[in-house]
């Protein structure tokens, strides 16, 4: 019988909001799979580390990350066959997603390589948007508003509309866009309602007015949330 | 010294997607309150049970549920002054929300009543977003696509105009709305790349084409998610 593969949503950064289940499926596996960079440490990885049992088979799965472009789909190819070859032999693979697995997550390129040859679960984490609603201490979205998740390294103009039609968003990926961003929220007179969070909910965690953050570049894990009508009902 | 105010997300219905957090602050609260309808029991209450010690002081927050209406104020006026209660007393207090606390929840009312007198956290947990997801065996978003999160309380043209706009849209709160819903989406040419779920994660948990769902009535925790454009780069 083959194995099953998992994808295991890990959480914002604390190894402490790794759910139950995926705690148990990492006892379970046989195999772990996570993603890193073509060079230097798996953040996955990290945040899960206290949870993964020694003597573990683990893959890497390494991939060249262009600031703002995708991985080319063949890397995919190669890494859906090392795990498939796992999964033959009867062994049970965990592949470690930051977040949740298919909110902006790199599983989805395993996942649609293998979910039809092999039985193939998703168990859900906490993700980023609940995380950074936390630290900054503000609802993300409330009643009937709508919430726009808007990835920071679109074109300018595509921001300024999608921020202009937005009830409450928050903007991923900021990294190296947050000059764009700033120069964007400042034209619709949402700067001062903005806040901004780096790596929440981890030990290095920062969070701040947008007005108060420094021109330093902020990482790639970091957000901006915005709310068109603080606190107005919908 | 006063004690602490958790707003502890409890997660989509699953007892296996409580954070190892939630579970840790639900051992050490002396005080447990949850939300619940007038007459009977509360869903975040059924699904933290497992993980709820025997012998704490249990607060039922009761409020009255008119469909796609919003609970009077008052009431979380009187449900802050006990929980105040209690915290000057140097007990802590886990309220217990279902999905994750700020997104869509109505922690934020006990929150904004109590956070400036009191030490008050949100622990961030696995949202339905992720959970329908996973349940729908379907990425929610993806690359640089911006995800809508609509309530499916909204008035029709304000349905159909978010949803002309979005990449990727999760209907959240569908109930009663179902078919308004349906009718937007067909009009839009939309009806054949949605899914419907409903109790995602739960025992009776149910996953399917929309175009396949009948005309009974979809629970409150009932979504549709809608991708514009299936598995196109953004």
């Amino acid at each position: 019988m083959s194995g099953t593969l998992y994808g295991l949503g890990v959480g914002p950064g604390d190894p402490e909001l790794l759910t139950l289940k995926a705690v148990r499926i990492l006892q379970e596996s046989t195999v772990i799979a996570y993603p890193a960079p073509e060079v230097g440490d798996s953040l996955a990885r990290s945040i899960a580390a206290p949870h993964i049992p020694r003597g573990r088979i683990e893959i890497i799965v390494r991939t060249p990350l262009i600031p703002d472009t995708f991985p080319a789909y063949d890397v995919y190819d190669r890494y859906a066959e090392e795990i498939a070859g796992h999964l033959e032999q009867g062994r049970d693979v965990a592949v470690l997603c930051e977040g949740d697995p298919f909110l902006y997550g790199s599983f989805m390129y395993l996942f649609e390589r293998l979910s039809a040859r092999f039985e193939a679960q998703v168990v859900p984490g906490v993700s980023s948007l609940g995380a950074c609603a936390a630290a900054a201490a503000r609802p993300l979205v409330s009643r009937n508003q709508v919430l726009s998740v808007i990835p920071a390294p679109l074109p300018e103009e595509e921001l300024e509309a999608r921020l202009r039609a937005a009830d409450a968003a928050a903007l991923v990926k900021v990294g190296r866009h947050l000059p764009k961003v700033r120069g964007v929220l400042a034209r619709l007179g949402l700067e001062a309602a903005a806040d901004y969070v780096e790596h929440a909910s981890m030990a290095d965690q920062k969070v701040m007015a947008l007005s108060d953050k420094d021109e330093t570049p902020a990482p790639y894990f970091s957000m901006i949330l915005v709310r068109a009508a603080e606190g107005a009902p919908s």
